[in-house]
């Protein structure tokens, strides 16, 4: 069986659940996967964890030997990992540091990476690249954009074609409230509940105020050649919304981009329009393409397991296209 | 730039459509592609076509040498082509053929093979599969399922996964029935219209009754894994249904699988349901994952140039998965 080695970087929700995924899937997908090391900033430093590390990891407490944050850098770059599985926080004040840092040092000595933060990839998208190609080494980020649901690799899936726009709904916690109040909320009642549910942060500005779904929408332009930022992004977000005021129409946080223009504002949709119909905390994703019109995939956008997918997703495409010997 | 030999069956709507698509796309995507000769059972056996050849193909007579239909497969066998594209009729009576015989023609001589034929691949799946591994030449198949329209797979995206069961819209000619009986037409202006627009055979029977998405259940059913064949299929088509009768519920001739069984069948959906809102000829697929719940992709299910795509998508499969000298 063919052998991996993997480094975890932050091993909060998502981290854990890619830990147990790992171990639940090894088997199934005939790869031996061994993690090396895991780093988090409160958990520590701990060397070739044993499965059962899961079961004191969600205390937050620490497991390992405590680390100062600068040192991550340099125990990326010691590590003889294969590959190197980010899974910070996103940080956009610092434009996606330190998880650029972390990326672009395991990628300059001579590591593939994955990632599911937004920043880094949403941020510094020419870096990344630049140095995938100058360092040879891949970096994949599907949990970046609707978790393990297939959304910009489904591109994979469709060889030749072109794309004319991409619309989506990209935001789970918007949608979420969006739903709740054409239930009879007010936007305080459903945001709310929202955060009681865990669907929504103590400070949900990210959400609520387009943040989010707008990094999204820079990612996704990015893979199909469209040389928008993050900067260039129009954005409008819910906190104004009034849903009884647009007849049968059903108003969604969308966010829309073609070759020209990007932009996430909530938008009145017809009842017939499948996005119309994307409900509670479901994500989707319409591509107008040249040889199909538009397709369409619904799914979860978020979730601890399903990014977990994601990084899985990622973790299998390295596997599948690096030359076994030749790393 | 690689170079592969194309040997086209059937030069109908769909051959067309591939005929141009690959002229158009071979240039974006890389790979000089020569279709190396074209066999139709009304145009004739044509060989080394010029691109001009599709001007003159929609009339349905004679381009090239007069060919019987028993020679064919000895044509597949002397050609010196890397990939068989196949594209004639559906022949349910006759279990696939004589499509079969082409495609395991074409196998054992050496030559990938794909097709957007039900036929062969619902009737034969086991003896494809031990064909392609016994000459280990690759067999694709993803027009038969949804056309270009990333259908089973989306699999390929999900690594892992385990399927509990699908669901889905897999008939455009009867979603377009319903949608209008919806609006307000009779089951017989429906289909009248949807004949009138194409949408539908003279005679619709395989629609209407069921069979289309039968075949495609099994189809999909196999590719999971679970050993579906056509005659386990409980099958009902929309010759009975009443739209009236459901209160807010909307009718959608649903094809259903789980390991342990497999139907197609009218089925009322709450209108929150995303399936209950993919209207006229649209396509829906759900699968419902370990990992992450249910997605869904909706898109066109038929089409020239839709279904020439995903032999666009076939032929780019092999070209990424075969060892270019070895073939």
């Amino acid at each position: 069986m063919r052998e991996y080695r993997v480094l975890i970087i932050g091993f909060g929700n998502v981290g854990q659940a890619f830990f147990e995924l790992l171990n639940l899937k090894k088997h199934l997908l005939g790869i031996n996967f061994i993690v090396t090391g895991i780093i988090d900033r409160s958990r520590g430093l701990i060397s070739n964890p044993s499965p059962g590390v899961i079961s004191e990891a969600h205390t937050g407490k620490l497991l390992g030997k405590k680390v100062v944050l600068d040192q991550i850098p340099g125990f990326i770059e010691e590590s003889n990992a294969d590959i190197v599985c980010e899974f910070t926080d996103l940080n956009i004040k610092d434009k996606g540091e330190p998880a650029f840092t972390y990326l672009s040092t395991a990628l300059r000595s001579g590591k593939h990476v994955i990632t599911t933060n937004k920043g880094p990839v949403a941020f510094h998208y020419d870096e990344l690249m630049e140095l995938s190609r100058k360092y040879n080494r891949l970096i994949r980020f599907k949990g970046t954009v609707m978790a393990g649901t297939p959304s910009f690799n489904i591109l994979d899936l469709l060889p030749g074609t072109r794309v004319e726009y991409f619309m989506g709904i990209l935001n789970g916690t918007t949608n979420y409230i969006l739903t709740r109040m054409y239930e009879g909320l007010t936007f305080d009642e459903a945001l709310r509940e929202a955060q009681e549910l865990g669907y929504a942060e103590a400070d949900p500005s990210l959400d609520i105020d387009g943040v989010d779904p707008a990094l999204k929408a820079v990612i996704l332009s990015r893979v199909i050649g469209w040389r928008h930022r993050f900067e260039d992004v129009e954005v409008q977000g819910i906190r104004d919304v009034d849903v009884k005021r647009h007849g049968d129409r059903v108003i969604k946080l969308i966010a829309h981009a073609n070759a020209d223009r990007v932009y996430v504002k909530p938008i009145p949709l017809e009842r017939g329009n499948i996005l119309a119909n994307v409900s509670r905390n479901l994500n989707a994703l319409t591509l107008k393409l040249d040889t199909l019109g538009e397709i369409t995939v619904v799914g979860p956008g978020a979730g601890r397991m399903e990014t977990a997918q994601a990084a899985l997703t990622d973790l299998m495409y390295i596997v599948n296209h690096v030359n076994y010997l030749g790393r």
